[in-house]
């Protein structure tokens, strides 16, 4: 796989003998990046300039085929970061929807972690299934259909994230499956999403948690001209997030 | 070490028999933790409640002793995730400062890279040291005393991370020391440092840098009166993030 | 009155012949004030330099003598603008509160309009009284105590702002007492006031409403070192902003 | 004049007897709107629903025929109310560009103040002439080719605010021609503007300035889903904002 930047875009292809890339700019002979150095500079049939390197984990996000919203590194940096999610952590994951967040996971687990990750609707599942497999992270993933909310038999995870509409509904759930101080992190779109979560969090051996939004501010720095970007991502999500509490009723 | 949590602020304690944490909400004996399973709900001499967690690398990263200004988790949540740095990666970092940066760093190269710090203030190195003792991850890290302005011995590395005041003096020894392909991110607290090191980068083989702010909104959550707080972080600094191309001049 | 800027704090006093203004900077002696140009250059007795303005109304409203939470001049800026609030129009207000948005809205109306303003609770409406006074702008207001849900006998305004807990109560009463074409913004600390309003609008003649925050980043500008502030305002309140349309039914 | 609303689109058209206005959601007889109440509702030859109503300040703004940037409601907002521009006051405005931001002071000076605006592009002062008198504003202005940097023969203004690219050109005219005690805003895009701007004051009698960056956050509010808006204006401008002090030497 091949990250090529072309003027200000990214692309991420697949290497194979003999290919053509073709974009806007021109196009690009793929045996022209095989075999050369990371980083190196070539040029498009139009002459424009371009250089090819390894993908990184966080162009894989931004590149995934999707099915769903996407999520972005401001968000996950700092979940990822929180939670503590390193290698050999074992982490369960719903829904699982594109498997972005999922391939994420995978890398910051890696070599020695798991991410368990569950999505109900089959066709999704398998649409992660095919990104995951893009970026070569297929050994450290568990694929699961189902739903969450009714119970799952995995138990003793270090960490946990809730990516789907009603997390309230899989607390149950979330607390048996997760070790005591093991950490929860939820991603919402919505205020209300969030209140009704943290409310229900109540009722749960929970920490009070965090809620934060991350929010990235671009500039365009020119000598004698810097500023910030006219345009700006206003939301992408809420974050809650928090740790389980040891529960002495044993639930 | 335990991370103590009492009514809303945090506390990282060594563990010792006998010993005893005073706070001015009361005080807790460390036997009552000891042995005790994570999460643990305990109450202070004055009947506060308070819960005992393994600190996690973001808490570490909170309670550091400073002999600078903190590096922020929006901050470093984000560079960690930008740059892809996971198990196994070989990292350099300049300047050590308390070494909070540096820890994080160890973390999540772990348990098979490297970070290799370097600060010219050899105090400061000392006192780095203790805090990644205090947090285990001594095996990870090679503190170094120098200025990396003047050139370092060291290659290959798969990342590089800039925490002084003057960058723009580090970009040659950085580009050699740094893999074709590999990532350098740089945290500047004032938009002329930004403007300085991004013109100066311009002669250096790098990829047109990505430059943000990462800002944090928390919330205050209850039922039927949810707001974001009154008061913020209007600012940390700023983050310079590149990729080095392949230099044929082979600098 | 006088505004006085000693190092970086502004104060508002009444000037009277022979008095002495005391500060944790030293004293002022008003006769320095009395007579003397504006934007003075003066030294306290602690040779700390002072400046002497005339207030501006945005300094009446940053000195006021709170009864409640104050508002900024960023909401304030944002609402007389978005509402076209000038010479000659006739504003309703509720509740007056400290009386520090009726004192901008009077100035704002001046020389020919009229802020109509009620409170509920007598004790605020006369608090408010002096602190109008003090800025002399008592002409221009009339203060009414009272409930504005249960109806008001005025019509024909040509703007409305509501600065209460519960405005989806006064949506009635507002709709009668507003022109058609007039202007309403609402001020609310909370998202589920913002929602409950918005909702409840739907059932009133008015346009799908504006809302919108408006935050305010500081920047301390020097040579070399320009950065924003570390501190900032994260939140004062949501606007929820509204034009009338024309009732067929006649309400 | 009438702002006319289809769906979410505002339009400023003037009426005449006979016309018709063509939008892409379908045709509006101008017949059908003169003699109408404010607000009234009708409806687009495609059956879409429209209100119609006399333009606000907000609206000319946001609806100028543009030569140039165009200045935000939100900026504009927190200029004239920390400017304390309102009825009687005696502006200074340089450059006129557009005419956008001097319709926006000539409203607020009237009926007695005035709005005197320079600007060194003969073509742009023509323009501006028009969008001024399409909101019936032009009795409050006086319009005036010319570069303010070489010093202009007016006196004794109340409130300046200088648009233009070189600022700190102009602050020796402005600081002749401003009363002491009076207001100066500036507007600037890059933070090395601004930057400029402030160290080159410290040589004239201004007090420290205040800096900031209006930012606004739009919501989506609706029945339990209520989110901040996907896209946001990442940045306008920067607002320098002081008051002139009195000075000795008489400049």
């Amino acid at each position: 796989m091949a990250l090529v930047r072309i003027i200000k875009k990214d692309f991420i292809i697949r290497l194979e003998k003999g290919a053509i890339f073709h974009t806007n700019k021109g196009y690009i002979c793929h045996d022209d990046i095989i075999g050369k150095p990371e980083g190196v500079k070539l040029f498009t049939s139009l002459n424009k300039p371009t250089w090819a390197f390894r993908p990184l984990i966080s162009d894989f996000l931004m590149n995934v085929k999707r099915v769903t919203t996407i999520t972005y590194p401001k968000d996950l940096g700092y979940l990822i970061f929180k939670m503590g999610i390193n290698s050999g952590k074992k982490v369960l994951e719903a829904g699982t929807g594109s498997g972005a967040l999922t391939m994420a996971l995978a890398y910051y687990v890696s070599p020695d972690g798991k991410v368990c990750s569950y999505e109900k609707r089959p066709e999704f599942s398998e649409k992660a299934r095919e990104n995951i497999s893009r970026a070569c992270l297929e050994d450290l993933v568990e694929l699961k259909v189902g739903d969450i909310s009714r119970g799952i038999p995995e138990r003793d995870f270090d960490c946990c994230i809730l990516d789907l509409p009603e997390p309230w509904k899989c607390l149950k759930s979330v607390t048996r499956a997760l070790k005591s101080g093991g950490s929860l992190a939820i991603f919402l779109p919505s205020v209300n999403q969030v209140e009704r979560t943290v409310v229900k969090m109540l009722e749960f051996p929970f920490l009070k948690p965090e809620v934060v939004e991350v929010l990235i501010r671009k500039w365009d720095v020119k000598k004698n001209a810097t500023r910030p970007d006219f345009q700006m991502i206003g939301h992408t999500g809420f974050l809650v997030i928090t740790r389980k509490i040891f529960d002495e009723s044993g639930v």
